[in-house]
């Protein structure tokens, strides 16, 4: 069958976004890995899948595959698109838009400028929610990598996240520390890892060490859990501004208990027809 | 604009195909970089132009650009996908192609198999026309790297080629040898370097060090070059199987003076639009 997809991106994080509402079509995992291939397929970091609800109180529900198949709970930048994408291609015209996904439900906004805010939820502290090996919830945790001790924060965003400051993140280890923080028995899941360079009390800059991915240019619930440590570690007051490799989100969080509000791009690239 | 444009690929090595003859449209180097990018744009190694020839005797004229902007003057994995897109887009029913190119006029031949062969044109194998620093014509050549001697064929197929064999393409010191070679003083120009394991007189594998791109999945230029090196050294027959990492090309060469065939795939991957 010829298949219609959008290409999108969201901070460089990119997407394939298919309607299945208007058509119908499964993916196995190997099939996913071959559209992924950036030579031999379409490349994308995510496949995103529309789909219609199936729960009363949602307009939509989403699916989001890794480039390897496996799928995935909850993506900031995916959320992004996905709004973008359903207010263009007309499958609604609310701004106000509720997605059912497979980190539970999600509430995303439509501005006037292209930019989207996501509703990302509160993030989870709990050690054991996160999850983490430690005896009781603090604002920061030691960690010993190759016998040398880091102050991580610990905050799950549906995932798990590891917050590193650093003094400036182009000279950050990202590759060298980031996946050993990953592996790191006490991430008994592994752990998202984000090195942060705070510029002020609004404004700071990251690179995440994505698990299972590496270095990406951007990871959405990878600026809420740097921004949520941040604020826990008094460093940033409640919006902050995130300079990430591929672009700038801006980031609201009231304190614990609350949801944190990510507002960011989202670009359509191209539409695409594909024979699968 | 909305711009229709094909996204095919020839070993791995993949093209933006945009048919100027329906269309019109201009690109600066700027925009071919955008559009290159896999990440934000569309992604691909070269952007391949099909316009109407200006020459008598051509059917057609393309002109390729690497994701730098620049131009390139051939490309036989591009020249296949060529072939493939202006029939699959009846732009023309003939299965003789002559195309006019910045590298000269180029013959294709469509193959039932959605294989083409391309008339790759005779090698050259005077130093002065590679260009290489070589007292005469030989069929292998010293040269020292690192104080260690190694004998090398020296071709151009209007790019220059070294070609350099190994027990096994998978251990070869590619990456570590590769731009050693491409820099090599008697290299004016640099140098694509290819690493060659003979299976048979019929059959060998090869990884290509290209010139300022590193090492790639599939160099047509690179496994003609090495087609006749291995020729001209006795350890293959005039019609060669060459496996290379994106894939497999049939290679015919009857000796000096004779052009070189080379027959391959070319894959249409899908058909998509895009607002420049």
């Amino acid at each position: 069958m010829l298949l219609h997809f959008t290409k999108m991106h969201g901070l460089g994080n990119d997407f394939m976004v298919v309607d299945l509402i208007s058509q119908r079509a499964r993916f196995k995992p190997e099939q996913v890995k071959q559209l992924a291939d950036r030579h031999f397929g379409i490349g994308f970091d995510q496949l995103l899948l529309v789909e219609a609800p199936t729960e009363p109180d949602a307009d939509f529900r989403y699916r989001i595959y890794n480039a390897d198949g496996s799928e995935v709970e909850n993506c900031g930048n995916g959320a992004r698109c996905f709004a973008r994408f359903v207010r263009d291609k007309k499958l609604t015209i609310k701004r106000e838009i509720r997605v059912q996904t497979a980190g539970g439900p999600l509430l995303l906004h439509a501005l006037d400028d292209q930019r989207v805010t996501v509703n990302m939820g509160a993030p989870r502290l709990q050690p054991s929610e996160i999850p983490f090996h430690a005896n009781e919830k603090a604002t920061t945790y030691p960690l010993i990598v190759d016998g040398q001790h880091y102050d991580i924060g610990a905050v799950s965003m549906g995932n798990p996240h590891a917050v590193l400051a650093v003094e400036a993140v182009d000279q950050a280890p990202v590759t060298a520390l980031g996946p050993k923080i990953e592996h790191h028995p006490d991430f008994p899941q592994g752990v998202n890892v984000g090195f942060l360079e705070v510029i002020s009390r609004t404004e700071g800059r990251l690179r995440v060490f994505e698990r299972g991915s590496g270095e990406t240019l951007a990871c959405g619930t990878g600026a809420c859990a740097a921004m949520v440590s941040g604020v826990l570690r008094n460093w940033f007051d409640t919006t902050v501004t995130l300079h990430l490799r591929g672009g700038t989100l801006e980031i609201e969080w009231a304190g614990p208990g609350h949801p944190v509000m990510m507002t960011g791009p989202a670009v359509r690239v191209f539409d695409g027809q594909i024979l699968i």
